[in-house]
């Protein structure tokens, strides 16, 4: 079920595109296109493709081209989640054995490169040097914020900078990406692809907030993966950071555990309740509403059309989701 | 010590290369430039980028262009090393740990995925849709190469076809794209640049027939990784595959150990035995010095310059290289 399709104004075209994305890795190559359709049905809720789609309703709706970027961006995503599967070695994604952990990392490591390789033959047929450069900075980007997670995993010194540093890099970065090459191919002005741009961005932050409280605060059924996988992984997020700082000797506890490699399930369980009983996950929340608040900010100056107001309930969307 | 240096008309210039490349990847990325130098600073002969100064060398020598395209070439194929040392396990090249090894797959995974957005970064820098293009389809067939040897890794059954079908996407495609690249952004006409695209693809297949001979017959300290790995990893190649149809009792003998996962040391070296002593090692030479002299055969209607015959010596080189 993808919750954008109660978005009218993009429903059928998502389809559509969905369609577009089948044939694309199908074509045929043994064990690839299998991997490929794989994590394309593995689920996603194509929230960049929306982005893309949106962006282009505001302008001049050239359905090829924003077809082509979404494409792109939804393959990119695609890849990093195979690659990140290997570096955090994880072996559920959306509730179904992840690339690496049924076919292998190596399998997953050439099914990622294979991915980038036919985004890239998508962002060049495109003729759009433009959207092109942003793409392989955002791609450079990611990559910094991915090694950053590696290098800090288990590190309670962290501070929010640094968990900031990451997601915008890890998430914001290409949900942002989707929004402004969605403007950009539609003939939006410099001004109006920078203020879906900026939307983006903080969209992207509040979206990966959202992500790293929903490991905290859901279960097991509706992640599709165990609850606190964050924790196992060592991956320290807001949650965590405000757990830590505060009062009381549940916060020394917490940093015991959190810095601890190899914690047993019930060390894991331990966290996750600690947590749960401080206001981390609230404030973050808070925080992540804010975001959201910020994003749709600016919004107001942008063409006053259907998709505007469906990019308002994007963010709705968002910030109240629950998996 | 760079074989390639002792050619004179681009010596200058590779070592010029090698500033830029080490400077193009010690940009401060934690972690990254890192990897990156280590990468770099472990050797390779630089094949690529002396290809590509050469084709330039037979033209419009634009200096600039050709180095953009040599670093994004080099850098692509020390992506793809990073990305191997995971899919093969390997713990050595070129006598140094892999980075897997010593980082991890975590840190080498993102190292790859870092050094192929960089690498984007400079194809998009040099506005050239041709070169981006083929750079695009050239990665995907790559990809499906590294596929197809983990697919029929220990697979006894295969055919010559299958080996060339592998060493062309392998090796071959980008030393045929780093001559064809160099031409295209030097004013060589369609034909010339053919001519070198053919030019390179014939001597990448002979660079990796010769790689698998070597890797067969040399020794530990000349490899920098130990004899008779492709042996250990599956990897079935030409001299193998000659050996294993050959007559008498070794051949069906070798047929069982290739086969074998997790071979014990005395097996790889009995393997390895049996193929010294049947013919597969000579008649895979032949057959890497045929595609020598096919690759030097059209080089008489290219331009009468210095680098023409640079490129015969190059190919030389190849055919007689001990490591």
């Amino acid at each position: 079920m993808n919750p954008f399709s109660l978005l009218q104004l993009i429903s059928r075209d998502l389809e559509k595109l969905e369609t577009e994305l089948k044939n694309f890795l199908r074509v045929p190559a043994p064990v690839l296109s299998e991997t490929g359709v794989y994590l394309l049905e593995a689920g996603g809720k194509r929230v960049r493709p929306a982005f893309t789609l949106l962006a282009g309703k505001l302008f001049r709706y050239d359905e090829k081209m924003l077809f082509t970027v979404a494409m792109a961006i939804e393959v990119i995503h695609m890849a990093t989640l195979a690659h990140d599967d290997i570096v955090d070695d994880s072996a559920l994604r959306r509730g179904k054995p992840t690339l690496a952990a049924r076919w292998g990392n190596g399998v997953a490591v050439v099914t990622g490169d294979y991915l980038l390789a036919k985004a890239m033959e998508l962002v060049y047929s495109m003729k759009n040097r433009e959207v092109a450069a942003i793409l392989a900075r955002t791609s450079v980007e990611m990559c910094r914020g991915e090694i950053c997670q590696i290098r800090t995993s288990y590190d309670i010194g962290q501070s929010v900078y640094d968990y900031f540093y990451k997601i915008r890099r890890k998430t914001a970065l290409l949900i942002s990406l989707s929004c402004e090459a969605g403007a950009i191919v539609s003939g939006a002005s410099r001004e109006e692809a920078r203020i879906l741009r900026q939307y983006g961005h903080c969209l992207g932050i509040a979206f990966q907030m959202v992500d790293d409280i929903l490991d905290l605060d859901g279960t097991k059924e509706k992640l599709g993966k165990p609850v606190g996988s964050d924790v196992r992984q060592g991956i320290i997020t807001l949650p965590m950071i405000i757990a830590m700082n505060g009062p009381g000797s549940g916060a020394l506890r917490l940093r015991e555990l959190l810095a601890r490699k190899d914690k047993s399930e019930e060390e894991v369980a331990e966290a996750v309740q600690l947590i749960r009983r401080s206001d981390g996950l609230s404030l973050s929340l808070e925080a992540a509403r804010r975001y959201i608040a910020r994003a749709c900010q600016k919004l107001p100056e942008l063409p006053d059309r259907p998709a505007r107001a469906a990019l308002t309930k994007m963010a709705e969307f968002i910030a109240n989701r629950r998996h």
